[in-house]
């Protein structure tokens, strides 16, 4: 336990579906005080069930001193959540309209210095910021299913945002266990879901030409490049196979190949096929497990492969594990 | 151990790049004989010490009963190296024609029921059939670096390629540990590396565009989609994130996002300037280790990591580890 430069601030979470829940969660491990809204029937019975689900992973990750799912509170609006919070993150549908008329309240009744953090997965900083008194507090706060396990947050600034808020975003997010990734450019999609965009939608072009189905696509993925990706993204991966001259002997090698038609380069067409094909192949390689089955197999592993990072790349050291 | 079953054979391995070696390992470290052939100057040499750094963690894994280094015999000609082979694995580089040319000689000089298996990373097997002998006994067999240690491997017919080779290929490649893939169409790219390749190249536009560094993009892999793709692919990540509707709830939430322009679809141009960026990105990354320590530490995590999935995926049992 090292918690002794880390103050207990209050967390506001304002949308409490399963990112805002993995939030929730992952403030209270790390021994803070959380204030909750959503305006959904049942919201909050749920949210105590999807903490108490994933409590045991990260009783393995090490809570932090007085984290307790105690400290939990939903009030009945935005403005009681927000007042006296910290860091406000946002986590409602991801509809422009909508994000923007909640993050204008957000704006509205907290604290001029709080930091507003949006989970928003697609939508740039810089429309989210439009029309808010404070606009230089906003930023995107990107993070990834199970986001009380998974570190990566993505951090993108809006042309309002301040470099000050950047920064406390920086410190804020790593003193919650997370890798905290300033994103150079706003984009539609930021970096990370780009990337798994552009996979995602090949994936869908295989299933839908009758190449593979959605569990030999998941193959190809895990038995293959999936247990380098846990340690090693696609350029140092490459960087690897291209022998002692590395990344520049691969481009020498496989450059030309990115002229070849090897990506179907436009997402195919959504079908009600499809979308049947799609959905039956998931639901068949799941078989007999329910989903909290797999969630709770994934979150063990999640915890396991975590530790084996930060065994072989030093640098992650305090990321995945606190208190060593 | 547990390798009554198996009987030894003798496996023949046509060009030993970082590829070829790496399936010379793997041959070796499963009890069989194998015979090499590469024109190359000091090739046998270089092969000998890729093994050699191969070896801790083929031990680690766990070596079949009788396997030895010392069972590798380098040969001067196709011809001598094919000769008595049950398996015949070709690695050369990847042009047609030459991959052709070699092919037709190993066909010329191999036992008619011999497994000719080509690693080629993109030509289609219909493609390196044509003018063979005996074209049904061709089979695209492709895969992943370190091959050694990555189960995977795609088995991919052509249009004259027998079911008998297909069924007997899987075979013998599940024999030496590996999880083989049989792609039901072939096509450019096959599928691992057409999923790989579009990542890839958002990956090159987002170095290109400034949006992100090489171990930004790298950074952006490792701590949020790399960590769940060790254990679980594309689809079934997906179908966990759609809370208890699973896929279902997926596709209506996020199919509107394959219409929007979260790709930039056709691959950058790889300019110097680029070339350059992603060199230097990744030399900076890897610091001041050089490649053989990178490997080495990537090995050791890889045999880590398949432990664990074999731990949480029951059905991959026997692929990661032999004798338990």
């Amino acid at each position: 336990m090292n918690q002794t430069t880390q103050s207990t601030k209050t967390f506001a979470v304002i949308g409490t579906g399963v990112i805002g829940n993995g939030w929730i969660a992952r403030f209270l491990a790390n021994g803070h005080d959380v204030v909750a809204f959503d305006p959904a029937e049942g919201a909050e019975e749920k949210t105590r069930r999807a903490v108490e689900l994933a409590w045991p992973s990260l009783e393995e990750i090490g809570l932090a001193e007085g984290a307790t799912i105690d400290r939990l509170r939903f009030v009945p609006t935005i403005e009681e959540a927000v007042a006296q919070a910290d860091l406000i993150q946002e986590n409602v549908p991801e509809r422009e309209e909508l994000k923007k008329s909640v993050l204008a309240s957000i704006d509205q009744h907290s604290k001029p210095n709080a930091i507003i953090g949006s989970s928003t997965s697609g939508i740039m900083p810089s429309t989210l910021q439009e029309g808010l008194l404070h606009p230089e507090r906003l930023v995107v706060a990107h993070p990834f299913n199970p986001v009380y396990i998974l570190p990566l947050v993505e951090l993108v600034g809006g042309k309002a945002t301040s470099q000050e808020t950047i920064n406390a975003a920086k410190e804020v997010y790593a003193a919650i266990q997370m890798k905290p990734l300033v994103i150079r450019k706003e984009i539609e999609g930021h970096l990370a879901d780009r990337l798994m965009e552009a996979l995602w939608r090949e994936a869908l072009h295989m299933v839908n030409d009758g190449v593979a189905t959605t569990e030999e696509v998941d193959a190809a993925i895990i038995y293959g490049a999936g247990l380098r990706w846990a340690q090693m993204g696609p350029f140092l991966t490459f960087h690897l196979a291209g022998g002692e001259q590395g990344m520049r002997h691969m481009l020498q090698q496989f450059g030309p190949a990115l002229k070849q038609p090897w990506t179907k380069l436009v997402a195919p067409e959504l079908t009600d096929e499809l979308k049947e094909r799609v959905i039956e192949g998931c639901e068949s390689h799941a078989g007999d497990a329910s989903i909290a089955e797999l969630e709770s197999k994934r979150n063990e592993f999640l915890v396991r492969v975590l530790d084996l990072v930060e065994d072989y790349w030093p640098e992650t050291k305090s990321i995945a594990k606190r208190g060593e």
